[in-house]
């Protein structure tokens, strides 16, 4: 695990302590509360909730001190919790079986349908450490609402998400004006605006100004950041990515099928809707087949060149004026491009 | 419908049109999220929603102008959004059937586990309610925390009711101090603190001895009020009830059951034990009773005429000098006095 990780992980334990000592809870209640919370919130990457720490690190143009790190990082813990809380209930909507290489925690012996109360209880940790490190910041009352507004979005976009995918689906359904409405909700808000909003309300410069070109900046990130998601699904290396690509056997609303709709034939229409979403390899490499003789992977380079392109103009346009630094999200393009993982 | 609760409805319908064109929703997940609020939230007694309104009333000692009327309605039906929350998540963790005469929502019609993500978001709307309606309002930070307070207190008395009742709990294991941190826990705190303690930040009342004092009275009666649940629904005619008590099939930690085990024989907890939990109307006629042998319909008068004498102790000691009136309390008492339903 990398230094840095593991400094951030040590600040989990600390503030894991705060929550389950919070309520006075029975002994089993706590040692459940415990084992749920470090099941769902640690063992991923953190790159969402180290964000709040390497941006502010760059808002200030110098290294944390250790109580400014200990602070960003309880920022970025709480991200980490809203993730967390919004993976537990997803893997339960979706059947999911494993998550972070263990198995998803409403499979854990005697948790079941609990893990839906867990849930809940991991995203009330989020006020529970706001309000006991915070409280006293002049951007407690905004940080608030910008997790509701943020939890808000990423709700809608989890049910949209939910509504427009039903298992008997006709990929005919599926409209670009859908696909952006998801990406953008589901995981722009949560994923980009979030921890970056975080890390200039902590270091006062959320200037409306401020928040709009940030949340501007976001929405555009975060779409090109699901776009490569869905992307690497089918063209990574599993190996290299960590995962078995799922999208075509799942029937997911992927940017790679509406991308096929738009170009293909009649004839390759019908190919594709035999044999998108059916659990069969050969019907996953018939559709990967028609995906490369379509030129989907020329159609995503064009995509990503167009993006980074917009996304670095829309960079060059910061106005440091009000504190924002260009670097905050250059730092981020240079970590997301042709991202192979 | 009595003509207060139509009143009370009708600003629902007002503020279910704010939550739902609040983030330029798609149709179909517009038309969704509409629906569930409707089935989740509208159709109980609204006792809850209703009190904060007749607290405000009680406290400011007249009728309420129009405008106040619809402002605590306001934080009444955020109260009942939190409840349903909780019931949504709690009918599927419970397994249960029906919900106000209503199937549960996770049971209607290609609803099934995106009734969680549903939940969640009857959730969210508290806050955007409050944001909207609250955010000039002095106490609007004390609203918000408060709310947070008492989701924490539920979802953990609602964890250790989970964790602490397998289906193949032995009833041995059930004791008094588990039974009073669930039911504190669980139903006190929204049941009665969350809406005084709002009725008391909307008037400008909410100093903390004024929130101490409410918080004392509430936890004891929201005590009082379980019990009373407890014994109605063994000992309640299932006509006057609005519903068929199951607590003994379900093996529920009841005050009952607990009451029976200090009061029992050896032999008779030989046979409490083979018949509670048994899903058999003549296992439960032979707990009802050995309930009845025991003398339990007298040790409910008992504990009931000693709450009672507690709480108008506690209620003759409010001191009136911040503004909050024994007449609060006096109300609640007079509604849940020896109530048979």
């Amino acid at each position: 695990m990398p230094a840095r990780l593991e400094e951030f992980e040590d600040v989990f334990n600390k503030l894991a302590e705060d929550v389950v000592q919070e309520c006075a809870l029975p002994c089993r209640t706590l040692e459940w509360f415990r084992k749920s919370l470090y099941h769902n919130t640690v063992g991923g990457k953190c790159n969402r909730g180290l964000s709040v720490v390497d941006t502010v690190s760059i808002l200030l143009d110098r290294p944390l001190t250790s109580t400014e790190f200990f602070e960003t990082a309880t920022l970025g813990w709480m991200v980490e919790l809203f993730q967390a809380f919004m993976l537990v209930t997803d893997d339960i909507m979706d059947a999911s079986k494993t998550r972070r290489g263990k198995p998803c925690w409403y499979l854990v012996k005697d948790v079941g349908m609990i893990a839906i109360n867990d849930a809940v209880m991991i995203e009330s940790c989020i006020y529970i450490l706001l309000k006991k490190h915070f409280r006293q910041h002049l951007a407690y009352l905004s940080m608030m609402e910008l997790f509701h507004e943020v939890s808000y979005k990423t709700e809608v976009g989890q049910s949209c998400d939910l509504i427009s995918a039903p298992p008997d689906v006709n990929i005919e359904t599926f409209t670009w004006e859908q696909y952006f409405f998801i990406v953008i909700h589901k995981t722009a808000y949560y994923t980009f605006d979030l921890p970056i909003a975080l890390a200039l309300m902590y270091t006062q410069r959320a200037t409306a100004h401020n928040l709009q070109v940030v949340r501007d900046l976001s929405l555009v990130m975060g779409e090109y950041f699901q776009v490569q998601d869905d992307f690497l699904d089918a063209y990574a290396d599993p190996n290299v990515l960590g995962k078995i690509g799922m999208d075509i056997i799942d029937k997911k609303c992927s940017w790679l099928v509406l991308q096929a709709m738009d170009r293909c034939t009649p004839d390759q229409m019908t190919i594709l809707k035999e044999n998108y979403g059916v659990n069969d390899p050969k019907c996953e490499a018939t559709v990967k087949a028609l995906y490369r003789q379509i030129g989907l992977e020329k159609a995503f380079s064009e995509y990503e060149e167009t993006k980074v392109e917009q996304l670095e103009r829309m960079i060059g346009e910061i106005d440091p004026a009000e504190g924002l630094r260009k670097e905050v999200f250059a730092a981020y393009l240079r970590k997301i491009y042709k991202r192979s993982k």
